[in-house]
């Protein structure tokens, strides 16, 4: 038990390192900053709790939860990919695998192998709890992006184009998520805080 | 079901708040500065997933671990109080209460309850569930002190007696884990990390 706990400690100060990988948004009243993983993970798991009932089949709130807490953990040695940078897109899933294989191995086999599994089934995306997960990933940012008036979507030439088709896995999890999405997307290019970009975006 | 929908976001969007409340500790590999409390409630859930089978009594994880999730929001209106400032701690319970009464009244009625009932319960500490949450948020402070070599310690010229005093809430919650953490201070003390104090703290 003493060996358990070792190796359990270890790894939770291992991990301490998601609060210095920092992601492509900020906190909306500090926007001088980027927010991190461990800020953006405590995020996802907040609204899991408070938007599970919207989603379109039934969830398991406490797997969501979890799945969220950890589905950034690779990220420690492969680092945060940005959504639209599709040229670092090529070797993401290798560079993940082999974090996934370092840090889940650290801690005792058993909750080794189960947050492993439930890292997989996050990335494969095939259950319902998984694709609530990826929902809230990707609503997350566009409300932050929102409530900054589109800072880092004008930083980086984002169109609302693009946005609707990187954000259209809400659609997967939850239409009334998806269709409150679209709403406010199209409100912000209203008032002209996303350019709509090469095709009407609405 | 939209006005339901309008609050949730509202409120998600007001907790983000919580990547801005500053806290008398440190990530492991960036002492330069505090953690926040986006990041510590992060970790606490983390810790939760991971030591639960250490607690004396059986606890639900999902419930302590969505407890730790909210347990400091209250401070997005009433600020950290360092748990060595006693001076800061007369008026701590009522600015916490009037936090607690603004915050979950922003949520639906049923979900503000349900968050306010947890946090009730978190505060008086008087089920397993609540005095396992209290376990993680000190076992916590003390992991990062013992990576840091007692840095905040240092600072703030806490002694082993003090820390021990302060911590002995984790043994309410787990045996193992309050021999444990004695074990580790002990061992800091001798390695000129942390003060022993007026009295010897072993």
């Amino acid at each position: 038990m003493i060996e358990r706990l070792t190796r359990q400690i270890a790894f939770i100060l291992e991990i301490d390192k998601m609060k210095t990988i920092l992601r492509q948004n900020v906190p909306i009243t500090e926007p001088h900053r980027q927010e991190n993983d461990a800020e953006h993970s405590w995020h996802l798991a907040m609204m899991a709790l408070l938007l599970a009932e919207h989603a379109d089949e039934t969830v398991d709130v406490a797997r969501v939860v979890k799945m969220l807490l950890i589905h950034d953990l690779v990220e420690i040695d492969a680092g945060d990919t940005f959504i639209y940078d599709t040229a670092a897109h090529h070797d993401k899933e290798e560079r993940e695998q082999r974090a996934a294989d370092r840090l889940f191995g650290m801690l005792p086999a058993d909750q080794g192998a189960d947050l492993r599994g439930l890292w997989d089934e996050f990335e494969a995306r095939a259950t319902a709890d998984a694709r609530f997960a990826h929902a809230m990933d990707r609503f997350q940012p566009v409300l932050l992006n929102i409530a900054t008036q589109g800072l880092r979507w004008k930083l980086h030439a984002v169109t609302a184009d693009r946005v609707l088709a990187r954000n259209r896995v809400v659609g997967d999890a939850s239409e009334r998520l998806w269709t409150h999405l679209q709403g406010m997307i199209a409100d912000m290019v209203e008032q002209g805080h996303l350019s709509a970009g090469p095709k009407d975006a609405n």
